[in-house]
Parts: C-alpha cells; sequence; structure tokens
C-alpha cells in the first residue's frame, strides 16, 4: 500500500523539487486525477517512443530527428552541445539554423569520466563525412565543460575547419540551460573564434 | 505519439511549475527512467487506494485514518481545516494532539461556492455524538477563510463549546501550508476564544 507520503518522497527526487512542494504537489495530484492519469500516460509514452537520433544524438520520436532532417537548416556547421537539454536552450532562441551534435556529457576526471564515453567518434565521423566548415562547441562554461572545449577543439585543431565556442558573457559556473534568451542570443552573436 | 514538449506542457499544470521547470523535469524524466517510472507507478497506486476518511474527511489508505483511530489523541477539541493540505501543515509541527475536521473547500460566494459544499453538515453530526469540548476553526487567513470561520463559529454558538482559532500573526493573504513552523506553533499556543 503506497501512502501519501511515499508520493510526495518520490517527487522530491525531482530536480528543483523540495519536500514543501513535493507534498504539494501530491496533494494536487490525488485533488486532480485528470491531470495525474494524463502525467503518468505522457510520461510512460514518451519513455516507451523515445530513441537517439542516429546523427545527432538527440532525443526523438522520429529517425532522424526534426532538425537533422531539416533540409532548410545550414549543414555547414555544427554546433556541439553536452546534454539535449542544451539543444532545447539554444533553439528556443530561434537564432541558430545549423546543425547540432550531443555529446551526452562531458570530460570531467575527478568522477572518471574521460572522453571515450562521449559521442565523439560520432562526432569525427561527421566531420569526415559531412561538408563541415565549423564547429561550434557550446560546451557549459564550467570547469568539465572548458575541458570538453579544449579537448574537442585540440583534436580537430588540424582539421580545414573554423573552431569557434559560444562568447564569453555566460557566467562562469553558472549552466547555458538557465540562461536568458538575450545573453544566449548575445554569446551566439559574439562567439568567438579560436582557429583559423 | 507523444513529444517531449508534450510531456513538459503538462508538467506545466502542476502547481509551482514553470516553463523551464518542467522542461528541466521532462529531461531528468527521460535519462532516470527508474525514478519516472517510480513515479508513475506510485502515483497511480496512491490514487487506486486513496479514499475520504469517513470520519474527518482526509485522504486516506485505511479508514478511519490513523489519526483519527489514534486513542492516544485528545477527542475533546476538533481542529476544522480547509483542505487535507492545511491538515498536513499543522501536523508536521508536531503541537496539536486533538482530533480534526476537514471541509474540502471554503466559502466564496463570487464563485458561487457556499456552505452546502463544505462537510459543515458531517460536522454537525460529530459535534452532537462526540464529546467536544472545543472547536479550533483553523481555516485560511484569506476572505474566503474568514468568512468560513464566521459562519461556522456563527452556527454553532449557542452550543455548549468553546471555538477558537488560530491566533492572528499568520499573514493576511498568506496560506497555511507555506508557514513556517515556528510561526504555525505561534498561532497554534496564541489561539484566540470567541466564545465562552
Amino acid at each position: 500500500m503506497f501512502e501519501i507520503t511515499d508520493l510526495s518522497d518520490i517527487l522530491s527526487k525531482l530536480p528543483g523539487i523540495g519536500k514543501k512542494s513535493a507534498s504539494r504537489i501530491a496533494y494536487f495530484l490525488i485533488m486532480n486525477k485528470n491531470i495525474a492519469s494524463s502525467i503518468t500516460k505522457t510520461i510512460d509514452a514518451v519513455l516507451s517512443d523515445i530513441k537517439n537520433c542516429s546523427i545527432c544524438g538527440n532525443f526523438t520520436i522520429n529517425n532522424p530527428c526534426n532538425i537533422c532532417s531539416d533540409s532548410s537548416r545550414d549543414t555547414g556547421i555544427i554546433c556541439i552541445v553536452e546534454e539535449p537539454k542544451d539543444l532545447q536552450a539554444i533553439e528556443e532562441t530561434g537564432f541558430y539554423k545549423g546543425q547540432y551534435h550531443i555529446l551526452m556529457g562531458n570530460i570531467n576526471p575527478l568522477e572518471g569520466q574521460g572522453p571515450e564515453k562521449l559521442r565523439i567518434k560520432e562526432l569525427s565521423n561527421r566531420i569526415d563525412n559531412e561538408k563541415i566548415k565549423e564547429l561550434l562547441i557550446a560546451t557549459n562554461p564550467t570547469i568539465e565543460g572548458e575541458t570538453t572545449f579544449l579537448y574537442i577543439s585540440n583534436m580537430f585543431k588540424d582539421k580545414d575547419i573554423k573552431i569557434s565556442k559560444l562568447a564569453t558573457g555566460l557566467p562562469m559556473g553558472g549552466s547555458l540551460e538557465y540562461s536568458d534568451k538575450l545573453t544566449l542570443i548575445k554569446a551566439l552573436q559574439l562567439k568567438q573564434y579560436f582557429t583559423k
């Protein structure tokens, strides 16, 4: 038998949800059974249909995803991000119209997370096979993100492609996901070239 | 087919969850399938097992609920609250050891919500049949809560029972659910008597 407290305990594991919010949401769900059952159905449906795009790696229902199969987008530039939610943040600005590549993480030596766990081999294949003119490395402005940027920019520095990164202006230690649109657009506009 | 945006749309209907938090939670659920499936299972289980206590009206798995069937609690006082979450807030202080009665709402004439929709008949029956010495009316310090307080205190003013309310000190327009424990304990300690 599950008690309401079991429900609020599990809800408090969600990001940004504390004990009080979890309890409030639990009572809300009990009093709004329609919304509660829509939520459980949608979670189950999304989790069963979702897969990774075979090109960029983003979560998607269709493969290739809607972005990779959109012929109106610039195919000469790949924006490299750590996580799908970072892609989402950039897409919401409406400013960037190129391709994406999702690393599915970053390099974090302290946690034993090396580059071999990232989708770098796939990136390398794309660079060999697609006509890429530029890599925009949009890792987070954190120690791990900067490490990942340096690793990737160093790896491809001898290729005939421009390597850029998001303009500084994003606060160090912050997160790309939570920056406001204007800051993110500024960072896209002022992207800095590091090679060529 | 459901997209991730469908999931964040439905999650943003939860109280206190905005567009950004909903999107963050959606990605979290996709990347943490174990937690996601625990949440859907717990919601489904709680919603199927939950019922209202036939005495106080609180949400419960057992009937009567654990509070109504706890013989160590004072049976001479009933604390009247609007919603189950208000009971929860008072229980968490650990200060009150009497009975409860949940109205399941408040009197809100502007929304056509009169006293007939509240569990007042059930309260009246309890007052006639249980040895009640005091009603502690702990409605929220809002217009609707005050209206409800006045209606109930007036209804039972000729009975041989004390009627009290939570001490002022709770900010008007605030909500009982979100007050901190110390303020709530103070309000319990300083409860004001209105009759006898």
